[in-house]
């Protein structure tokens, strides 16, 4: 089959690679039906991550399922399945405790390569969720979205311990932070304020739930924050960008007491400990348990609570990957969806 | 009167200092029955933070009542009185949120300076609480370590999210680590690792409740945790000490999930966001916020249920603050208690 490599900084292409196979006997292979180019995969395509040679791409995916292996009881071929970006056993002590990503086999989806036509999920049993029939097409997005962006921005809410009476700030409005809206609204909110200067990207977040919209950065929105809140900060600020900047935004922008729930992948971030002591929030983040709330997510794009395929402002077809990266990496795009040719 | 008064590094001098005096109508003037010296006084007195100029010292206090400005109305001369290092309101948002030592009209008692026979205490009804009646001497240390080191203790294992059922761990065996070791055991939980290399020091971590010493630090600490509970790290770890050899300790001996509650100030930590991402704990911390806790701790420590006055293992008149400081920076002595003269 062809798939995504990312062969140097600005430089993906769709070439030949191995046909994934059974390698264990708790993997699956699917069939994708559609997958997308994350905003963590643009640090290593603008060179911030710099990969030894020719690295595969992609870690969202859903599908159906082709094959499974010797010890796979749960999966059946024929099904319809949505999967974190790391694979779990979902059955050891730091699973049960909700944190998948973490599982002591933890397996991350992006070493195999998602942005294909097939892929091969380990742990196929504890990964992967079936939906209960075939869904339409017009659901495929939205339950793509729940396999990171907004399993991600479901855990930032959580972290953050966004509950009803709480003020809610996000930082970042990638697609992630959007999500990030939906989970907040979800989760009760009913004051839900978007960092965002970019208009559609503030007008989508006012149709998942944002009730205000603040434009400005840095120093500036920490004051803007903290006027919009007597002076106190908000109880609860998700972090989805992952810069030094966004972090001390957020930290900043909180409440003492208040919490902060970041999951912008950290690049070149270090949190001064004076500032952390007496900011005095709690911080908790990191890569998304997202098996943890698939079951939960599916159910609620299934009978359409939740609509974050609208995240997907740009579709292609697989082969045209490349233009997916760039549409998002000139802001052209908040997020592109890559469905391979039938 | 004379007070404690930091001249430089290694200078502290029992000198003339001004009598205290009801400043503004919702103050106290409290007559010191103990007071002492903390580990965070320890920063200046090496010069890492350095003040400008005399500064007088001390922030740990408990005594009798003297006199009361016409707003206050629930504090009473003649009272025992505790109160927190922060005065607080007790009223505004964030000190119903639990934040005492954030309030928006938070004073720092350090500014005032304990270490010596009398001091103001602004906020009157909202910092100090008085206990039933005047308790027996054999008390006061008991009474006087919940101004500080024991509520520190306390909040560092409420981070920490210490339960019956967890593993906890504590870095730093001074006395706020100590203290920590009675609030795990208060809190429930069944075992408490005491990460120390003092013998005297493992002595009383076992008598307040530890069930394991390790000796080892920094990357070999962290190995022996994680060979403790079956390669995954504690579920609850208290920092209580304030570099970035601590902290990190703190933040990778914990499990993914768990939760780290750091209460050493920190000085020159700058937590590297991507170690912390993938460490995926929660941090919590700060200055505790000792005045929630008072009610509770002043309880247990008068119906004899915990003993953190065995903390204080040099007990010396108040005008030999020098020699409290001294023993301590050498570490002689574990925490030192100072007893005005009568």
């Amino acid at each position: 089959m062809k798939g995504a490599v990312l062969f140097g900084p600005g430089d993906v292409r769709y070439v030949e690679r191995k046909d994934p196979e059974i390698l264990e006997p708790t993997d699956a292979i699917i069939r994708m039906s559609a997958t997308c180019v994350c905003g963590s995969d643009l640090w290593p395509y603008r060179g911030i991550d710099s990969p030894n040679g020719p690295t595969p791409m992609g870690h969202e995916y859903c599908g159906i399922v082709e094959e499974v292996g010797r010890a796979v009881t749960e999966i059946k071929p024929g099904q319809f399945v949505v999967g974190s970006f790391f694979a779990s056993d979902n059955t050891c002590a730091i699973c049960r405790a909700g944190y998948q990503s973490r599982c002591v086999h933890a397996f991350p989806m992006g070493r195999e390569g998602a942005q294909a036509p097939f892929l091969r999920v380990p742990l196929a049993d504890g990964t992967l969720v079936a939906t209960p029939e075939l869904p339409s097409e017009r659901l495929v997005p939205g339950l793509l979205s729940a396999s990171d962006v907004l399993g991600t921005g479901w855990f930032g809410a959580e972290a953050a311990a966004v509950a009803p009476g709480k003020t809610v700030a996000i930082v970042g409005d990638g697609a992630v932070g959007l999500c990030a809206v939906i989970a907040a609204k979800q989760m009760g909110s009913e004051r839900i304020i978007m960092m965002s200067r970019h208009e559609d990207r503030q007008r989508l977040a006012r149709e998942f739930g944002a009730s205000e919209i603040v434009t400005e950065r840095g120093d500036e929105g920490i004051t803007r924050i903290k006027d919009m809140t007597d002076g106190l900060g908000a109880h609860s600020v998700i972090e989805a960008v992952g810069t030094q900047e966004s972090m001390m935004q957020a930290i900043h922008s909180t409440r003492p007491g208040g919490h902060v729930g970041f999951v912008g992948v950290a690049h070149g971030v270090a949190i001064p400990g004076v500032e952390l002591f007496f900011a005095e929030v709690h911080l908790h983040g990191g890569p998304a348990p997202v098996r943890k709330y698939l079951p939960q997510l599916i159910d609620l794009v299934l009978n359409r609570t939740i609509d974050p395929g609208k995240v997907f402002d740009l579709t292609l077809p697989l082969d045209q990957v490349a233009e997916g990266y760039r549409a998002m990496n000139e802001r052209r795009a908040i997020k592109a969806l890559l469905v391979p040719g039938r």
